[in-house]
This record gives structure tokens, sequence and C-alpha cells, in this order.
């Protein structure tokens, strides 16, 4: 695509590196934000470089955090006994926007995988078994991804825990609400009924 | 959606006023921002700003340029004597992008539309008039959308023009390449009858 402005052209570069926004929607986006007043662009760019340089990670749960402790973790309302183990910040995002979780989180940053060179000493694992040594926590809810990689993650955790005294629980894998039976996959289906619930009656 | 971020969630909600873009891919786009070193942050806003406030409009055609006139107006190898006129730059940018097309362009900056309250004085028809009678043109070809306005905005400068002796034209209507006749619309259908080109033996 040929555009007659190389202003025009850089900025449809940068916006075409975004994930899904291919150059059709960079040009779009971008002659959007060339009707905007010059101010609102001025506060648009501003905010994102707000948050790239100011976004901290929580130096307990390594969440993203405003402040060097994030809230959830000063939060007097919180369960501290409680600890969720979190792949990245977007599952700790999403479990806190299921708002049935009134716990403490721990972020990895990531999981163990030989296949793509990822090892435990790469993975905020170390701060997690401080967190546990440190004592006060009662529970740790492993809140992995069901693959390879979580899987292994997991059982190095638990291997590594064996001796202290706290509960391990994962999430339960099962058939989503809303989805067809039908068309669940087989591995999903048999964890299923193995980890069938009773019926209150 | 609950973020643990003051600075997260404004550059979510700056990302969330772009066209098309929810606030689940906004999240998604500023966690991709976040995990770019600092410097392409930077330049990435960069060249928004700069786009924003460099881009200039081309003092004879109206459409964008880096410089007073744009380099379509100032290129040799155009013809000077035909005007594709046109309602935004996005049309010119198109037409310029089929390469079949090497005269000048005017960007109207609208249609005329009583119902959007948008009057003929609001848009570049005078300095298109100025063009024409300043001589050297010799045909204007409406690129307009077939739809009430365009056809009020081709009326009316036809009709403004009707004592100069200058051919007028409209791109061809009719059915698109590779769709489906029995799906085009009656207008089309009817239109692009009216209109047949002979073929060539």
């Amino acid at each position: 695509m040929q555009l007659s402005s190389r202003l025009l052209e850089q900025a449809v570069a940068a916006l075409n590196t975004l994930p899904s926004v291919g150059k059709k929607t960079a040009l779009r986006l971008a002659m959007h934000l060339l009707q905007q007043d010059s101010s609102r662009v001025e506060d648009f760019c501003q905010s994102i470089l707000a948050m790239r340089k100011g976004i901290k990670f929580c130096q307990k749960c390594h969440n993203i955090s405003d402040d060097d402790i994030c809230h959830i973790c000063l939060s007097p309302s919180r369960q501290t006994g409680v600890v969720c183990v979190v792949e990245s910040i977007k599952e700790a995002m999403a479990i806190e926007n299921s708002q049935h979780y009134n716990g403490q989180y721990h972020v990895l940053g990531g999981l163990i995988s030989p296949s793509e060179g990822i090892s435990p000493n790469q993975l905020q694992l170390q701060s997690l078994f401080e967190r546990v040594r440190t004592g006060g926590i009662t529970e740790l809810i492993m809140a992995l991804s069901p693959t390879i990689e979580g899987e292994t993650t997991i059982h190095y955790i638990a291997q590594h825990l064996r001796d202290m005294n706290i509960k391990i629980s994962s999430i339960a894998r099962g058939v989503s609400f809303g989805s067809e039976l039908e068309y669940a996959d087989e591995m999903t289906l048999g964890r299923s009924i193995i980890a069938r619930t009773p019926i209150q009656r």
C-alpha cells in the first residue's frame, strides 16, 4: 500500500506491530487518530507511556502493581492463608474477574517447559517456596493450564513442598458451563467422570 | 473488569477508544505493549504523535501531505488535466492503490448532506471551482459513493460548472468483480444493464 505521507506510513507501520492488527486495520486506526484533537492523541500516547514506564511488579506475588506491594497482597479483607498459583498476570486477572476468589496470588511468570528451554530457576518458584517456608500459608491452589507444562509445574511444586504441612489443590477440570457434552474432548470428559461431584438432594 | 493497576486501567481505557477495539482487545494490546522494551513503546508513541502533529493537508487538492503541496500535485509524470473528485483521503488512497489512475485528486472532505447538516460551503468546493476556473483542467472524474449524498454532490458540482467547457464523468457503477450476480441489488443490476459495454470481437 502506497500512502501519500511518510508520517502516516510510519504511524501505520507502528500500529501494524500490535497483535492481530493487519495493515488495513492499522491504516483505519491511524486515520481515526488523525481525526482526533491533538490533545486527545497526546493523552492517548501519554497513558500508554505512563503504563509502560510506571508499572511495577509486586515484590511479594509478582502481579503487576502501581506500588512495591500490590493492593491484593496489602488488602486486610482478603484471606492471607490461601495462595492461588498462576502462570501469568492474565490468569490472575481472569480469576479476579470471576469474583469467586478472596485469597492471595503468586504469579510464576511461565511454566516449566523443557521443550522451550524454560527451567524452574527462570520462574518465580524460589520466592513461592520462600513464602511457604515463612509460614502462614495453609493452601496452595494450582490454577495452571491443563497441559504437559502445567502438569509438570504442578508436580515440581508438589514434590518440592512434600514435607511442608500445607494443602495443595488444583482448580477443577471438567466440562465447561454452556458447552455441548458431545463436543467435549475425551480427556476432559474422562476426567470429569473420575472427578464427579455428588448432587445435593 | 477490575485490574490491579490504575496505570494499566488507564492505558486499557485509552486503547478502548480506538475503533472496533473492545475492552478485551484493549487489554490484550496493553499487555503486548507492557512486554515490549521501553524504547520500542516510546518509538511507537512517537510515530503516532509525529503523524498527528506533522501531517499537513495539500493546499491544492486537500489530500494529506508532509509538505504544503503533496507529491501527487507536484509530480511531473502525472496528468494535470484530469482531476478525480473524492469524498475523503481514504478514497484517494484506495484509487491510488488500484494503480489505474495517473491524474490529480481533489478531496472534498465530505458530501453534501442536508439530513446531517453538511452544506456545500463546509466542503472544499470553492477551491475545486477555483481550480477549474484557473484553467488547464479538461475532465473531472466523480468518484463519490453511489448514495443520495454522493448523487446530490455530483449534481451540485455539475450544475455549478455547466457553463465551463470541461468533461464531467462518474466512475462506472456495476456488478463487482467476483460477486455473484444473483446477490447483486436491483439498483446496481438495473444500472449495469443500462450502462452495458460492448464486447470486443
